[in-house]
């Protein structure tokens, strides 16, 4: 079984990607800029947070992040937001969500200019995304692709199943598997028997949520598995961090599979890199 | 096999949107307008916006026609886009497609003001479709879901198969399904084996654009047909209308189906009748 290594792929790309951006800020005189902004301090945020600004740093993104109190008013963070839709060194604005449930995550997200959105997030980017002429493409599900391109896993024609339909991963998955020229059967909470799908699959996306959910016996032989979940587990007294597929129980009979961790979750912050940068080309 | 009206089930709706309609204009001082934007003489777009003219004049929409000539200009079209756009009288404004081919008509569609799109076909009016809070729904897969609602056949945890994946018909389809629980897979052009899918599938909906391109062979006995096709055809020197699937051969085999026609061609008129009242009263 080949092992698609998301951390290999995400690292080359973030070279390249480093390289491309030394050359346009010495054209251009300046810096992409990428602006965070993290209302409360919810741990999860604060440590995913910190791994985007380091990110940012290490390809040469000029990176901010503005930490607001959890008991923020909507008016302050639009009002912040406003500001940096106005700041010609903002190439890209990122709200960290979840927002504090007094706080509107919609409207929040709209008051981000859509050409400012490398999270691909706002109305306007989610129509041009499905209209066909998208701006950026949501982050996990383009790394997903970026995988499969490394390792020219043939799509054209392929049957391809995606589990869960979240607005930023399995609905966007959906939508790039099937431009892809994918047959696509989008999976989820409802489904009668998931089995029953996965079994003729070419191609799983498995973005469930669920700890160690699907194992060989859910999937054909010599199909590719991509796992976007990602978990704690406590094995011997320490954390370990699995995904939604049983990896281990894969070798010798899927042809190829994401394993967890440096799989897919690598890829997330690459392709918020890779937006921010395509979006500040944008603006010159 | 139950025969599934569109028109009768068309009528129907029409009818009691008529008498909202009647209300909604006794108390409000005014009756919602539709305009529509035609520009060359295209014979079948002219057949179909007359189709429209008298729809809504039958339900009490104030319904306008603008004719622009073949050699219409793009700068002259957006002007009288955001003529309308301004005018208080004009709820929905429809530019009435394809437009010549000098013209583009995704700078055309842009033009039109989102919150007077009753085809749903601007970007925001995707974005907000596909993110799950739409303001309206493309006409014609909204038109197949009402005619599914009106025989109540159950669609969650159901297997759908949407043939065909256009802006129009195939991907707000696949959209609409999975929001009512639908396991749905998308085919298309370039889907390998279309009858190992269309053989599983609870429901069908075929939009292939492909006269009697299917009959009772390719689906499941009991399975649930829908057909968007419409075709013109001659049989023994006389004019025929046929969709995409062989209707006479699925008696005794499908559980229900839409004939063509009489199926779902009414519908789609029917929910642009709807979706223009709906943004009239957003407007008040």
């Amino acid at each position: 079984m080949l092992k698609l290594d998301g951390l290999m792929v995400s690292n080359k790309l973030r070279e390249s990607l480093s390289e491309n951006i030394e050359k346009w800020s010495q054209a251009s005189g300046r810096r992409p800029g990428l602006t965070v902004i993290l209302v409360g301090n919810d741990p999860a945020s604060e440590v995913y947070v910190s791994h985007k600004h380091k990110a940012c740093q290490k390809v040469g993104i000029q990176s901010e992040v503005i930490k607001l109190a959890h008991d923020t008013q909507m008016e302050q963070l639009k009002q912040t937001i406003e500001t940096l839709n106005l700041d010609k060194q903002v190439d890209g604005i990122l709200v960290q969500l979840p927002l504090p449930s007094h706080l509107n995550e919609r409207e929040a997200l709209e008051t981000i200019n859509p050409k400012k959105d490398p999270d691909a997030l706002t109305i306007e980017n989610i129509g041009l995304f499905f209209g066909g002429e998208g701006r950026v493409k949501s982050c996990t599900p383009n790394g997903v692709m970026e995988i499969l391109k490394y390792y020219d896993i043939p799509l054209s024609g392929k049957k391809a199943v995606v589990i869960g339909r979240s607005k930023i991963v399995g609905l966007p998955m959906f939508n790039l598997l099937q431009q892809a020229n994918c047959t696509v059967t989008l999976c989820h909470s409802r489904t009668a028997d998931l089995k029953e799908h996965t079994l003729e699959a070419d191609i799983v996306v498995v973005a469930a949520g669920k700890p160690e959910f699907l194992g060989k016996d859910d999937f054909k032989k010599g199909a590719v598995i991509i796992d976007v979940g990602i978990h704690r587990k406590q094995v011997d007294g320490k954390n370990k961090l699995v995904g939604d597929v049983r990896y281990d129980e894969l070798e010798g009979w899927a042809s190829a599979a994401t394993p967890v961790p440096k799989g897919v979750g690598p890829m997330t912050i690459t392709m918020l890199l890779k937006n921010t940068f395509d979006l500040a080309r944008d603006q010159g």
